[in-house]
């Protein structure tokens, strides 16, 4: 008998421990009983043993789990009529049916008769409008946990935000919108929010983590500040000190981390977005005037969307096909000036504004085009390439590819700033979601009072997922942010993988959650007042800007081959097979019928259980993907060709890569948590986030023969029992996100 | 042998029938080497005299499904190096390897050596970049198909929406966008389009269909214009006219339909929306004053969300509990003025704006009011409750419930009227996401030129099975409309089912489709100029109102649930179990292995498979759905909660029914298609329809045991293999929705 069969126990431990009736003499009865069944292994009875001592009573979480078994076994089996009827169905050995006369003296000798199996049913029955918030979680607590040791400067960042300056602009007037989101950055650039990442010597705070911190908090407010505070410290700053040297710190990055020079990220043309190697800006070389001349040679080859150009933008970090001798050397980074002080554009520099968006239209897009601007040649960004004092090309990495690369990879961080803003929208709609969900009353039981709409099913499954999701995100997305911070060169690439990664995962996941959210607080989330349109439309655009999502999963994936075939050198194709088949030996007992087929509870909620099915489904896509490319390449198709034939199986490779991350770190986090209570918390959304992964990709695991149907409709159920369970932690969840009212703001959410 | 194995042959008869080098002669040898095989069954030895009969080519369709086989089996295979083993792959009979040999000799006699495989190799290859648009589609056939009967009337509506005063408005100003919207509904119901539903007597053009026709095609311009139009003749004109007398149309409808009187549909309240019969608003009868007192008992009872209250209605259909004596008697409807005809708010009445929302700003939504407002007798709206000369409640039918939803049942338009809206939504977004897909190009094979984005096999899978969705959907709404036109009393329970299930369906649907067509777009799709903007934002409420989604997909689950029961009477639980598998074993056919292992093209593209996987899915999970419910009431669970507990399952009841109706309904929309080359693209698209609904629902499936994974894995290759194959008609596909340029004004669509 292995420990599953304590279960059988659970309605009469239950009440053992609940019933104010019951007294020391009925735990000595019990205990009694316990010696006297000799068919008990003395596992068994050590366990009962341990929970029947009065000095060392089971934990709260103990008690519902073993309520939330029995709730469930009673939903499923009407007829049951005693508590040992109940015991086997939990328990679930037939055999053990012999037994039965001594139980039923037990439960007479303990007064618990059909009584008790009737108190159960009424508690389990009628429950939908009893089900309520509960107030017990520490909600200081959890907010800690997610300031960590920033919790000073995102504390110093929310206070600002509540302050009147910051009060939303209601305008639905461009040009309004665009003027205060300028003097909010202002504001933000005073104080001394913007430079945070910058190095002390050029008046920056030179601390990068808190710069992140700074983002994410500020993303509680209006997107727009958001974009237009990342593009002009993010994108315009960083782009001068990650590309450029000194006399160009020494120049610039005072005045950009103040404001007082306003400037662009120039990399995206009309005509290439996502193939940014395609750019074909030029930057010709001028020995004789010691100058470049950048040149846009058809008009699809203007800028697009660049953020701060169409109003405000001084200078800009143009890219550029850089021209020496009629020789192509491959895109570089140069500082154009596009506007005087006073705001004029300069001679050859043509702006465009692109007008009306979706959303962020608080940020000035506009396009810019050259028409044989002259720039001196110290404008050239040259820490990584830079024309030398014969006129020469020069560069500490040869590989045009790879410098191209490296350029591109100092400004990764970008990719961790998307996806923490994307999360604080996340957080912000669940907010506004999920307490008006809890206070909002439609329908009822006959004659009975109408019930919260968080109380039905479906309002969960639409909204408890998203929940137990936002938590993972922020332990993945710290676990990225601490792997920047302490980059090794040798890193760079798995950091770079992970971030392109974590930000098209996380904004996908905004953008569902926040079309859950609309859609949950119906005719009220589709008022501007409410919050949602401006978080929903604002985030749109975060799956396309800085890399498309569909291209970044699939640069993710090629990293992940990659490591996958240094792993295996050149192995052939039969030679990956048969690493399949090994893996699958190896792997014996997980596909053993006792395991595919298993469906209790201590299973199906074990994080192992999550984190071997969440490594199974990678590692063998990963190879099924290698396999058949080069199947494809072996037999002759051009690469380019069998990207595009397996391109679908790329996108899988990539997000069970980042689902068993995000797992991995979510659980890693739950591990340095003290508070028993808010670990449990923590544990529950843990297994929502596993399980509904789980359950979402059934498909694949019945396919692969990982589970078998009775599995995948267990985990099905636990997903419901979980977000019915978490529905009652759901409001103080949420308000742990400490979001300022000012910036939350919608009246529903009150 | 059987004749599955005649695919061995395709490569054989493709290269006959393609190959401008064969003769007459090689037929003839091709033949006698037939006649020779004496292991050929005499049905094998038919079928290929059929396929070589020189005054019967096979047709383009039937040559492109060989060679679909013989690519698929190329990229599957890369090491076939003879016609035989690629014969063999396709035909899949290992046996037959015996006659290798002679097959040899076969080859060579027709002098169809290793370089003919190698021909069919470089045509399989290399293809990202060659695979382009065709326009061997006739495009004015496509579109006679979409307008049907309706030609005239919607080439009347495009021919007006294609005037200088239906440019659009860009101004963000809502004032501007409310006073343009009322002129184009003013232009709109000058052109009689308004009153086109109403009986003539009245001034109307007492053509329903008609009326469904021109909000369709409205909807290819701007939505709120739409939306205004639907309040004023649909909602309240409806209303007026649908649960009036006489006496109301006398009096109001001809202005109505000129839009003389502007007016209101008052349901929703701030507290009631889904939940209407709680609504809290009260008439009270004054039989001394042979008058009703309209009341607003409580700031939440508030009228809210009201389109045309804002600024311009002069009169409200307002839904009340009426009461008399102090007795309640439900949910009636009456006529309530709210302003004189300078715009002037009446005494008692209370307007609010709703101000700025996520879409549809053109719309002028509002709360209302009303302090001890009276109302003449007459204005109760009185076709199926009234309140006689003796000041008593009348009604010729009793039931206060099945009243208040025949009420409901003669609203049931909105619910035809808003998915038909909506699915021309669909076909703008992707008319230019498609188009514009087809002309974008990035990246590209190495050293070539990059190719259009719409050649990436994830944009494929984005955007194609959309499309046909589209048209899958088209057949199914033209269904609706002409159950609905030709509605007897005892299909109403049925007709409102499934209005009410294809109005979510088709919402989502679209909701889903602007979403990728978004994402499709990049950048571009983010401007407001290329209108993805404003389909979207606009359409996003459709999911709410008319009847929020989930809510309806309850309704539409439990009337089929109602079905079944009528079905199947008083039956038992374990009656219930016997059905489903009296039901199993009538199926036993399909859950052979043979069949559920079954995997060859011809089966799975047949509609015969579609159709039995959807009924087989429809019918087990309702029965499912029943047992589960049957049995937790029978547990004494109250039915509200046990409706809540299988809500989840109720969800997917209603969701396999409407997939069912809308296969069905398209393969009979096919099945009257004269002209066979329109006939097969609408066939690819029926069964990209059909694989990608299954495909998705895949884990059901599995679960169910209905499909092995081998089934599954074979139907999502060919789901992008069709949409490989479907992307090359894809342009004409969406030029035949035949959008005026002047509505779809997305400059990326040009």
């Amino acid at each position: 008998m292995d420990n599953t069969s304590n279960s059988l126990f659970y309605p009469y431990l239950y009440l053992v421990w609940t019933d104010e009736w019951l007294s020391g003499n009925e735990f000595n009865t019990f205990n009694r009983f316990i010696n006297e069944q000799s068919w008990l292994s003395s596992a068994n009875k050590q366990w009962l043993a341990g929970q029947l001592d009065p000095a060392s009573p089971p934990s709260r979480e103990t008690l519902q789990q073993w309520k939330a078994a029995i709730d469930r076994a009673l939903l499923e089996q009407p007829d049951i009529q005693h508590l040992f009827a109940l015991g086997l169905t939990l328990g679930g050995d037939q055999k053990l049916v012999a037994h039965q006369p001594a139980f039923l003296q037990l439960e007479n000798d303990l007064g618990l008769g059909e009584e008790a199996i009737a108190g159960f049913r009424r508690a389990a029955l009628g429950k939908t409008a009893a089900s309520k918030t509960s107030s017990e979680l520490d909600i200081a607590t959890v907010t800690d946990w997610f300031n960590g040791s920033q919790a000073a400067m995102i504390n110093q960042v929310k206070t600002l935000l509540s302050q009147p300056a910051f009060a939303y602009e209601t305008s639905t007037d461009t040009a309004v919108k665009r003027q205060k989101v300028l003097e909010w950055c202002k504001i933000l650039a005073r104080e001394n929010m913007g430079n945070k990442a910058y190095p002390t010597a050029y008046g920056g705070g030179g601390d990068i983590e808190a710069y992140f911190s700074i983002m994410e908090t500020l993303s509680y407010h209006d997107l727009s500040m958001v974009i237009k505070f990342g593009v002009q410290f993010g994108l315009w700053g960083m782009s001068v000190w990650q590309l450029g040297t000194e006399k160009h710190y020494a120049k610039w990055l005072k005045d950009i981390g103040s404001l007082a020079l306003p400037g662009c990220f120039a990399m995206t043309e009309t005509n290439h977005g996502s193939n940014v190697k395609g750019l074909e800006t030029t930057a010709t070389y001028q020995h004789s005037r010691q100058s470049f001349i950048i040149h846009t040679p058809n008009p699809k080859a203007q800028k697009e969307y660049i953020g701060n150009a169409a109003l405000h933008g001084q200078m800009a970090t143009v890219f550029a096909k850089l021209i020496i001798n009629g020789k192509d050397y491959g895109v570089n980074a140069f500082v154009v000036p596009l506007r005087n002080g006073e705001g004029q554009t300069l001679p050859g520099v043509t702006i465009g504004d692109c007008g009306q968006k979706m959303g962020l239209n608080g940020v000035d897009n506009g396009t810019i085009s050259f028409d044989q601007v002259e720039i001196p040649k110290e404008n050239m960004l040259d820490r990584f390439a830079r024309v030398n004092d014969a006129g020469e090309f020069e560069s500490p990495i040869p590989s045009d590819n790879r410098r191209f690369f490296t350029m591109l990879g100092t400004l990764v961080g970008g990719r961790i700033g998307i996806p923490r803003s994307a999360l604080s929208a996340s957080k912000s709609g669940l907010s506004i979601a999920i307490q008006y969900s809890d206070q909002r009353r439609q329908f009822g039981p006959e004659g009975g009072a109408e019930v919260p709409i968080l109380n039905y099913r479906m309002h969960q499954r639409r909204l408890m997922p998203k929940l137990a999701t936002t938590y993972a995100l922020h332990t993945a997305l710290q676990y990225l942010t601490q792997r920047f911070l302490q980059r090794k060169e040798a890193d760079m690439q798995e950091i770079e993988a992970l971030a392109a990664g974590l930000k098209a995962y996380t904004t996908w996941f905004t953008r569902d959650t926040l079309q859950e959210c609309r859609e949950a607080t119906g005719g009220k989330g589709y008022l501007s007042e409410n919050r949602i349109d401006a978080l929903k439309n604002d985030t749109e655009i975060y799956t396309t800007f800085e890399g498309d999502n569909t291209v970044l999963m699939q640069l993710v994936a090629k990293s992940r081959l990659a490591e996958f075939r240094k792993a295996f050198g050149k192995m052939d194709a039969r030679g990956m097979i048969g690493y399949v088949f090994e893996n699958a030996k190896t792997m014996v007992t997980e596909k053993n019928p006792m395991i595919t087929r298993r469906t209790d509870d201590a299973h199906l909620l074990d994080y192992h259980f999550h984190l071997q099915a969440f490594e199974h489904r990678e590692k063998t896509i990963l190879a099924s993907a290698a396999r058949r490319l080069k199947k494809l390449v072996d037999g002759g198709m051009d690469g380019f060709d069998a990207a595009n034939v397996v391109q679908h199986q790329l996108m899988d490779v990539a997000a069970a890569y980042l689902e068993r991350v995000i797992l991995e770190q979510f659980h890693l986090s739950i591990g340095r948590v003290q508070d028993p209570r808010f670990a449990a918390s923590l544990t529950r959304l843990c297994q929502l986030f596993a399980l509904s992964a789980l359950d979402k990709d059934k498909g694949w695991f019945l396919e692969d023969g990982y589970m078998e149907p009775v599995k995948t409709k267990a985990i099905r159920k636990l997903v419901n029992q979980l977000c019915w369970d978490i529905r009652q932690e759901a409001v103080p969840l949420v308000r742990a996100f400490d979001i300022p009212a000012q910036c939350l703001s919608a009246p529903i959410a009150f």
